[in-house]
């Protein structure tokens, strides 16, 4: 195994500096790319892993589960934690760091004072569902791409920073709002989005998926089929016809529908009033979310 | 005159890598300093910019009226805008840039939908006559340090990061929320304090006493007086009688007391019932503000 072990902020920044040195000592172009996940890694996180591998000198992969992006303790307690399986995964696509942080070190003072809030782009959606989930989410990540900027200049042709962090579009709310804190707030990183991961049957790839039986996986197979639908009819620019996909998802056995939407990509507004009845144009996300026997699950998929 | 004038983040970014860049040429340590204000400036400015200059091979001081932070449509038009003066000022200081945006180059999406947000912590003392005041400086001070964080590495023994933000005590707690928000977000910036300058009859300089006719000026002479009656409390392990101290501020004309607090330095709780009528020990900040006429002034002393 090449890929080094980290637990603490301090030893990030110096193994992360002393990598970028050695890279800028045999000629190489210093740039770094930070993975942040939750662990319980699949093949989703590995296909971000390796495009980070793919586009930069240094990768860091951080592993952390964020106590402050989790409403209910169970949901917390319950979300699985795969550490070994995590570095062997992380390894394999070529990483060079898995930052593993433990809450104290993450949150010295206890809860933090200050956070980054995500406003009424983090009420809706997700948000309805989950109070709280995006101002934590956001404040975790404002840390997590502070803790691995690395001191070392990095030499990016035009002078654009070669800091890069990559999220996968399966978290489709999460990815717009982290861009807009980006943008909000000038961090000096650029954001990578990364095209969700299917299986062959069409389920999006989740750290949730194996807690579903597999009645119930074959059950949520009609999240992805009913995105399919409204993508399919965003293609003929037809009229989206929602409701028939609303119906779909409800029809199978053991799913509960909590929300489908069809979204402006950037502010997240929905858009349904606009292609509900008449033919679709431009460019939406069509988001869903829905409980599967006891697992929820999110999905998307881009129409237009 | 040897300072420029910047107004656009991509200016600023390229003119500090520039000048960072001919400092290592030079055999210099590159480090980089930022002084962010509201513009007036004043001799309290002066003093943190001086300090700036000292400690840094490039300076940075920011000139810019956040429109975030005023609650009052009124407060912010009237609020001074000097800008030939603070060239002059920043210049004498021996500063290399100051960087002026247009409300249009910091907001360009208007009214940003992610910030930082000060929590129970920026409700209480300013905060509770001034809602959404430290929400507002919170984040625009996020984005000014991001703003004049340099892209080159800087060299700074130890590893330590070598950028450092000035900004002054009189805002008392506007410097603790701002280095609550750095250690809580992991912001790469070291947060330096600068004593508060008086003007030799014990005045508080500040922006707004050009606003202070001269029987004011005066009157708001007590603020600085009350706090020193409790700094020589505290000195003599004395209790530090706060109603003497509220009862000498209500005592002068056209004085209108807001509060007259005892705060821990770290959380800025109150801690008078621990001091009131025991004598004091420890460390601990007086904190005032009150309307002179029709100006609001602020003033803290450190007490133990």
């Amino acid at each position: 195994m090449s890929i080094a072990l980290v637990t603490t902020i301090a030893e990030l920044r110096a193994r992360t500096s002393e990598k970028l040195r050695e890279v800028e000592a045999s000629g190489g172009s210093k740039s770094l790319g930070l993975v942040p996940t939750m662990g319980a890694l699949h093949h989703g996180h590995a296909t971000l892993a390796r495009r980070a591998v793919a586009e930069n000198s240094v990768v860091v992969a951080s592993v952390f589960v964020n106590p402050l992006q989790f409403g209910d303790a169970q949901d917390l307690a319950r979300y699985p934690r795969t550490t070994d399986a995590d570095l062997a995964l992380l390894d394999e696509a070529g990483v060079d760091f898995m930052f593993a942080p433990s809450v104290e070190e993450m949150y010295p003072d206890g809860e933090p004072s200050i956070r980054v809030t995500a406003g009424t782009m983090g009420e809706i959606h997700e948000g309805a569902s989950r109070p709280g989930h995006f101002d934590g989410a956001l404040t975790v990540v404002s840390k997590l791409l502070h803790v691995a900027l690395p001191n070392e200049g990095l030499a990016a042709p035009g002078g654009r920073p070669a800091y890069r962090a990559y999220f996968g579009q399966k978290d489709a709310q999460q990815l717009t709002l982290v861009r807009r804190m980006v943008a909000d707030l000038n961090f000096p990183v650029e954001i990578v989005p990364v095209s969700i991961v299917r299986d062959p049957d069409g389920l999006a790839t989740s750290s949730r998926n194996r807690f579903l039986s597999e009645q119930e996986r074959t059950a949520a197979l009609v999240l992805s089929r009913a995105l399919g639908l409204l993508a399919s009819r965003a293609q003929a620019h037809e009229p989206l016809d929602i409701a028939s996909a609303e119906a779909l998802v409800r029809s199978a056995p053991g799913v509960e529908l909590d929300y489908l939407e069809v979204v402006d990509p950037q502010t997240l507004a929905p858009r349904a009033e606009n292609c509900q009845d008449t033919p679709f144009t431009g460019e939406a996300i069509a988001l869903i979310a829905a409980k599967v026997g006891s697992v929820r699950l999110i999905d998307n998929m881009r129409l237009g």
